[in-house]
């Protein structure tokens, strides 16, 4: 499996009338397939059935899902354009929940468009709308790309040689548009020179960890080991993990992080072990609207994704499943917030806000 | 799925010419399939391949196995009857090393057959071989049976209506020669008319926690809900775990406690959120004769089981997995060990002393 470029999670291809390419990647690693995505209803489908998945992709999706949307509608009026963008903006918001980075790029592209539908000389402005949504959704993919890099440079510092490393889920290319948070860090530091191990958790039920991180940490060369989500703490124990590095999928105002489930009790344990516990995240994933962990919405995902994992069956008919897809990290078990505007440490509200200011106040303009 | 009779892990059938009769794990809970054991080969086979499993009926399962072994071989001497002898429970022996149930009981078998073997007068002898090796051999599976029924009995008074009680891997009849270890307790209690919710691990890489655990609770009617390993930390923060109750496979002479992957980060979870954690296991399962958890040997199975579940593909070909089976969990995260002799409870080389005496140093008289 040579990919003759490096896995990219997303990518706009075209111009006005161009499309969004993704790797479908409920078919890896088995298999590198594209998906042309020309309608908003692709990219929503895309994102609920995770084709495409990871806090920066998917807010960077939905922008360009928006462009899809308004690019599909037709309308007569200011106020039948409002709505369409209303309605493509509420159909984007409602295809995962818990990451915060799809409502602000949401929200960003929906003030645009409202802004040139209010305008009050609108019939002018309307061939410039696709335009100029494509233009913003570009600035925030363009932004996002800037993001990994930047955070990847401030983060690679805590990586030493030697280490063992442990992560979760998928924080690489595949989770965001240029290489990624918390996996973008270590690639940085390979890039570097510095070698060291990385643990990666498969993270069940659907096996990113396995699937994804290992091929990305494949494909550049890294010195990987697999585990079963239950060994982490076994390995910690026998002295083999110096840091703990996950990514985010919402961070409330306090520092209390949401991500994929499974990094709650890695933090638990990297805490009893003595262990550091990072998060990579941009500042698209703060949420300072959200005080709290307790106010975060938690996704709640289908039984079939555990008891019938890529069509096995693995637990009798009708057994009563709880299957959350995130759980909610408290600050005071995070050492550190690494972000592409520093390094948040210790976390809590006013290191946060002395890192990002008050931009990620989510206003909430959506109606 | 309404099976005639109670599933059983394990029952010989027949008497001297019978054969070992077992529910093949691997195809549940698709698929009842028994099947028939006439040789040792095939016992050890089962074993390896896990279609037999849970520590105390490997220990059953392996006794059965020496008195087909015995069965199979032919000798005209004494010394050609003890090779034999000594061949069949070194093959069983190094099915799985972690499980010392196992170990005892090929111990018992050995002395009773060597006994025999090296009497003075061993051609009256011979023709008495196999039915006392039967014989002893039964005497183990009713041991177990009865060590089921009141080690149930000992731990039911710790379950409280309400409860929500977190378990990891399979405890119950598909682990023991009657309705199991930890879960039996829960059955006991669900039998004496209390009401709590079982919250089921699933337990990769085997699943038997999803395949098998929450079968038997079904089956029973208890109230089961399933989980994925890397969930039971927030569900422990969100106050729904009141007690864990594991099995064992080995407890060596401190009380540190060898179980399956995922016992340790369970143990420690429970110890961050001040939950009780109790393990259920019988007298055969402590090995005094080693002195800590340091010493107990743990089993690294392949790296199919976690990269290629059941034939699925989920990662990268040619990725470094590890994959202990097991792991260990210091006594001191203990709360209590329940055994059929009694609650040992603090978990210290004193009170477990107290409780066994010496009967189960392990002597180690196999060659």
């Amino acid at each position: 499996m040579k990919p003759l470029r490096p896995l990219r999670a997303l990518e706009w291809v075209g111009e006005r009338d161009g499309f969004l390419r993704i790797v479908d990647q409920t078919r890896l690693p088995q298999e590198i397939r594209y998906l042309q995505l020309d309608n908003v209803e692709a990219v929503r489908e895309a994102i609920v059935q995770m084709r495409l998945r990871g806090a920066p992709a998917i807010g960077v999706a939905a922008a360009f899902g928006v462009v899809l949307g308004m690019r599909q509608a037709r309308y007569q009026t200011a106020a039948d354009a409002l709505a369409h963008l209303e309605r493509i903006v509420n159909l984007l918001r409602g295809s995962r929940p818990t990451a915060v980075n799809l409502h602000h790029a949401l929200e960003r592209m929906y003030r645009v468009g409202r802004a040139i539908i209010t305008a009050a000389d609108f019939r002018p402005l309307v061939n410039d709308l696709v335009p100029r949504l494509l233009a913003e959704a570009k600035a925030i993919w363009d932004e996002d790309r800037l993001m990994c890099r930047t955070l990847a440079a401030h983060g690679a510092a805590l990586i030493q040689n030697g280490m063992g490393i442990l992560t979760h889920c998928n924080t690489g290319a595949l989770a965001a548009s240029d290489y990624g948070t918390a996996l973008g860090v270590l690639f940085t530091a390979h890039e570097q020179g510095r070698r060291f191990t990385v643990y990666a958790c498969e993270t069940r039920p659907l096996w990113q960890g396995a699937r994804l991180t290992t091929l990305e940490l494949k494909l550049r060369g890294l010195e990987c080991v697999l585990l079963c989500d239950n060994a982490a703490g076994w390995f910690m124990r026998q002295g083999k993990i110096q840091l703990v590095l996950v990514g985010a999928d919402r961070i409330a105002a306090n520092g209390d992080t949401a991500n994929k489930v499974g990094t709650y009790s890695l933090a638990a344990l990297a805490r009893v072990h003595g262990i550091p516990f990072y998060v990579a995240a941009p500042s698209t994933t703060f949420d300072l609207s959200t005080p709290d962990g307790s106010a975060i919405p938690i996704e709640q995902r289908s039984a079939q994704e555990v008891t019938q994992p890529f069509g096995l069956t693995m637990a009798p008919e009708g057994i009563r499943v709880e299957n959350p897809a995130f759980d909610v990290t408290p600050a005071d078990w995070i050492t550190g917030i690494i972000t592409e505007r520093g390094l948040v440490q210790p976390v809590n509200p006013s290191t946060i806000t002395a890192c990002l200011g008050l931009t990620c106040r989510s206003e909430k303009s959506i109606p």
